[in-house]
């Protein structure tokens, strides 16, 4: 897509202009490495393409969206660390390439060095506002980290509690990240909060979505043998909505590890469309696209320029991964 | 000694009544965990102090000092995972008590936190100057913990590389602290960068002199048995200036793992006191605390509140550890 690839362009240019520059090497040269694994940078996507709703001179932008992209690679520095995870896009995450030590270090000083970026040029909105925005979404995707581990050996997980999750873990830096690009450019704090809502349902679709797609997705076009969740016991919305309607015996079923992997996949998936929550899910997904579209139609913004937001929800949701 | 008790215990009851609140508790426990561990509590209280100096209401820095107590306890909860550290104070370290991932992540929230709460009351401070203080001392915190992990595997540290390691891991901290609490009591940028001056010399000369205690400290007094640091090959200040006087025999009779841990000891100590480094590095500490007293005796504050000062840099060297 044009305009999405348009945003691209401008942000990876500054982004290669800027390098997080530091001694000693040994902790700067991790920090530069995860920032260029690549990427479809949404986030400055995001923050470029809601500054530019509401102001022309996308470039006062760039900063605050180099801040987000190095708040969300400290992110996944620590997270991967966390789940034990060899590959980040291909290639060996901070902790395989270097060691654990240094992964948690780079992690700290991108930390630090978002609130520095983010401070330098803060366009027409009040620095402190911005701040106050992005340390609540930053706590958010703490405590939606730690959900998700608890989650992982807890027996049951209510629907509330995952929505909650996957809004901490996802959503809410999306919607922190167009507020902030808003307000930049001038927005009122009505028009900002729109663009958080249409972020923050927008990202809860793409999350909805892709546990969907992890079980009833196109292989080909996923790129990975779906019921990877199902083989995890994870606790998806499908998975949580088919525990909520089942019986003893087929909850045992559910959670039973005995055949083999694709036995197992087919035994929930049997229960997952006889509850019908493959369709009841998507219905879900569509809910929080509503949402988003409403969010965006109340904004006091150009049509072309809605559109182009429009056209990046689609474009997101449309993906299959 | 009653000042510093003073201040300790003004702090303490601000800490007791402001846990860090927050779901879920599998994060927050952990971060309040590592926070009720004790200690001096001393950047709290050189911040109080600071601000003590220049207006009298210190209630309004309460929260500026948990911030940076906060912030502390986040590079405690990182440092103790990235040095396999199995206790702090006597007690368990966040990743042995829990485990690694949460120990990472509470690391995370608190280093958040500690933004969050130096912001919640800048008392007569610009916030962003406040800001620009922190960012600053916090990534050369970083980039001093990188340095320290660095020299272990390293044949030599130059001694300036030394010094500003031990700077930027521990003194350039005590400088921010007291320059934000002068500066948020209503101090002048020029009194306030003062006492930055102050406590990064005071943090220099602790830090010379906890290393040169290592060896040559009375163990009933210092608690453990001398010659730690000889045992690991440590790049401490008497070592480096060591090895820069040492004949290539004597070079390799100090590397040298032969013989028995006492016999080892006893070697270097021997070639610490034949090139008197010893006195040297008293010499180099002398130094420091001289800047230091300079630096209070320019400030455009009372002579009482400055004998506190003295009395805390006082009481902080005569400590054996």
């Amino acid at each position: 897509m044009n305009d999405i690839a348009y945003y691209q362009n401008i942000f990876l240019k500054h982004l290669a202009a800027n390098k997080i520059e530091g001694e000693p090497a040994t902790l700067y040269d991790p920090a530069n490495y995860i920032l260029q694994l690549g990427g479809k940078r949404m986030r400055p996507v995001l923050l470029l393409m809601a500054y530019h709703a509401f102001d022309d001179q996308i470039e006062h932008a760039l900063d605050a969206a180099l801040a987000i992209e190095v708040f969300h690679n400290f992110t996944l520095a620590h997270d991967d660390i966390m789940d034990a995870a060899p590959l980040r896009r291909g290639q060996a995450t901070l902790h395989e390439k270097y060691n654990m030590p240094v992964a948690i270090l780079a992690g700290d000083v991108l930390l630090i060095k978002s609130y520095q970026l983010l401070l330098k040029n803060p366009g027409k909105a009040d620095p402190l506002k911005l701040l106050t925005i992005f340390n609540k979404a930053a706590i958010e995707i703490c405590e939606g980290q730690q959900m998700d581990m608890d989650f992982e050996s807890a027996d049951d997980v209510a629907e509330e509690a995952y929505l909650k999750m996957i809004a901490y873990k996802t959503a809410v830096l999306l919607g922190a990240v167009m507020e902030i690009g808003a307000l930049m450019g001038g927005a009122s704090a009505h028009d900002a909060g729109l663009m958080y809502q249409f972020a923050l349902n927008v990202g809860l679709a793409f999350q909805v979505r892709d546990d969907f797609l992890d079980t009833f997705g196109d292989p080909e076009k996923v790129g990975k043998k779906p019921g990877g969740d199902i083989i995890q016991n994870k606790k998806t919305l499908l998975m949580i909505r088919c525990l909520a309607h089942a019986t003893p015996d087929e909850r045992a079923e559910i959670l039973s590890t005995e055949g083999s992997q694709a036995e197992k996949i087919d035994r929930v998936i049997r229960l997952y469309l006889k509850y019908e929550v493959d369709s009841a899910t998507q219905l879900v997904q569509e809910h929080y696209y509503n949402q988003a579209m409403q969010s965006l139609d109340q904004a006091d913004v150009s049509t072309a320029r809605k559109d182009v937001l429009k056209q990046f929800a689609k474009w997101l949701l449309e993906r299959t991964h």
